[in-house]
């Protein structure tokens, strides 16, 4: 298969173009380094140095024989997008290139500017590029369960079918998201879905909860291999935050009462997730939706799974609850199908005190480079 | 009251301008000329010329005696608008500013980007301007009766309660839009819904249907306060497009069946639906939304009337039913609430074929400026 991977430095796009290529795919990579920028500005670099895209794909090569091609540059360029569609011609294309990070989104006028247009101008261009190009094409998009938000019904899979005033019809499930870029991907999901309706598209929407973890099958081979990882609150995620909390003696950051709950799943699970989807790709004119998670936790369970552990390791753990800088409901019911991938085939990698060693085992080797003042800023959401 | 309207030099924009003013309201206008460069390019300009903004409302100063200031400049500039704000200070904002035209968004790549950037841009730009300035500032939101498309349900105003596995909670009315142009106004409800609850802003959403007519009180008062009309298939509404196509003898342009239903509703009617919004407006914390028509027809209904009176005017109404460019339903259930702008105080003018005579006199006197080649040109949407 000829898979293109839209924003391939990242967290979990690097690990998925080298889980693609060690399968056996033609793998082409691009990126405009978003998150070495962002980070690099507000102080907060990946806790692992991480070469260069080029200088990753050549270590990749020499570690396996085997050949990633990488462009570094924008898709909200469609120029430039539109040829490499069309020099590649990729059989599915997976869209990791928004900006991901909720806090960004908050932090003033510009950043939401710039996180509305450059997702929803990246998504535009994938879908026009692939119109042009060859509609047959899959595009996998990364959603996020936090489109859902916490309404007070069970969260179906993507799709609520209604019965109003004795008539049915089945319609999106009902998103409400909790920052602007959340938000984004909402308003991914509406032009998906209509590009879909009326071009009859192929399109998978993987709706993924917060990425805890460090080690892939691939990553594993070399420690130049290792995928970036941010343990700051504006691009690090809640698990690796804590862990890197722990390491550092720096006191859990509970935002609030700590009852909010989200749906997790370990990096290896993305990987098989997005695999599996490129693998059995939606119908022509199907929005297929998957909920990509593996566990539900609160956050107060995640920090005292961490204290756990991290005891027993040697750390002294301490949780702080700290007064929340978002707008969300901290106590909440929160049911939500999984069932998609389970059918796919997914083999999920449960969060248990082995897989939480194993990440305060990595980390640890990086303690010295732990910058406790980028740890929590406090970017509020009012 | 000081209220800013954005898209001042709009077929909607001038006349609401017009009648807050003359009311005893203190307006500030703002426009790009967007309309006036888009409907240059593509050869269909108003039939109705149309002095600039400057122009006019020296114009409405010299007849009333009242003072309208305007600005020439684009609201997606966030320095622009925010200096507008900071001087003006209103009390509402009424955005009307968006690319309005849902074919222009479907011609090509970069129509469906700028209508996307434009239209996201400028309401994020509102809603920032209003946190920065006076977050008290009521938020008056075009939105479209296109957001819902056509579902299998009675379309509600606005929102929807919905019982799913025995628990109930509320959520926006499912959104299901027929082109890009309408999916824009789809995510402008899900980021000010989100504004709206992080922030407590108070925003009122006009879900407005297809408008027709040409005659308000205020642009009544003398031809050159006239607003702008286009009759073309793209920056023409149909009822519009039925009466100029009537009087040109081209048969009236029936996509498909014809039995596609729609809510509509007089300019007279839009002018008194933004006033009695702002006037009575939504609380701190509320988006309130309204379903902005009147009367529902079928096109196959409206053309009929026109047909109707058009023959009796002496004129020979022809119908085509012709291979309908775009993609939607034309054989459809169609039952939708409007009670709220009627309970603030609306007193609809129906479509009477007094009205339409009216209307055929008034365009009939521009008869010669009729293009006929500016009337369909086939903008499809695959």
């Amino acid at each position: 298969m000829k898979i293109l991977i839209l924003g391939a430095d990242g967290y979990l796009g690097w690990p998925t173009c080298l889980y693609f290529s060690q399968r056996g795919h033609e793998v082409v990579g691009i990126d405009n380094y978003f998150r070495r920028n962002a980070t690099k500005e507000l102080g907060s670099e990946s806790l692992i140095p991480v070469p260069d895209l080029p200088q990753r794909v050549k270590i990749w090569e020499e570690i396996t024989g085997k050949k990633i091609d990488v462009h570094i540059g924008d898709i909200t360029d469609y120029e430039f997008l539109l040829n490499i569609f069309r020099e590649f011609s990729p059989d599915a294309v997976i869209h990791y290139a928004e900006q991901p990070s909720a806090p960004y989104s908050m932090i003033d006028r510009d950043k939401a500017a710039f996180t509305l247009q450059n997702n929803l101008t990246s998504t535009l261009n994938i879908v026009y590029a692939v119109k042009e190009t060859n509609p047959d094409c899959h595009i996998i998009k990364l959603g996020t369960m936090g489109e859902y938000g916490t309404p007070n019904i069970d969260i179906e899979e993507g799709w609520l079918e209604i019965e109003h005033k004795g008539r049915k019809d089945k319609f999106l499930f009902p998103r409400q998201a909790g920052s602007l870029y959340h938000t984004t991907k909402v308003q991914d999901t509406d032009m998906l879905w209509f590009y879909v309706r009326t071009w009859g598209l192929r399109v998978t929407d993987l709706m993924q909860g917060p990425v805890y973890g460090l080690s892939t099958e691939e990553t594993d081979l070399d420690p130049q291999l290792m995928t970036i990882f941010n343990y700051d609150e504006v691009f690090g995620t809640v698990l690796n935050r804590f862990i890197v909390q722990a390491i550092a003696e720096y006191p859990l950051t509970i935002y609030g009462k700590g009852k909010q709950v989200r749906g997790f799943l370990n990096l290896k699970d993305t990987m098989q997730c997005a695999y599996l989807a490129a693998t059995q790709p939606a119908k022509q004119g199907e929005l297929r939706i998957f909920n990509q998670l593996t566990e539900p936790f609160s956050v107060n369970q995640l920090a005292d799974k961490v204290k756990t552990v991290g005891d027993k390791l040697g750390y002294k753990v301490t949780l702080n609850s700290i007064e929340n800088p978002r707008v969300e409901k901290e106590d909440h019911y929160y049911n939500v199908q999984y069932t998609g991938l389970l059918e796919l085939g997914l083999e999920p990698h449960l969060l248990t005190d082995e897989i939480l060693t194993g990440l305060f085992n990595i980390v640890s080797q990086y303690k010295d480079q732990i910058n406790k003042k980028a740890i929590f800023k406090g970017i509020k959401w009012k």
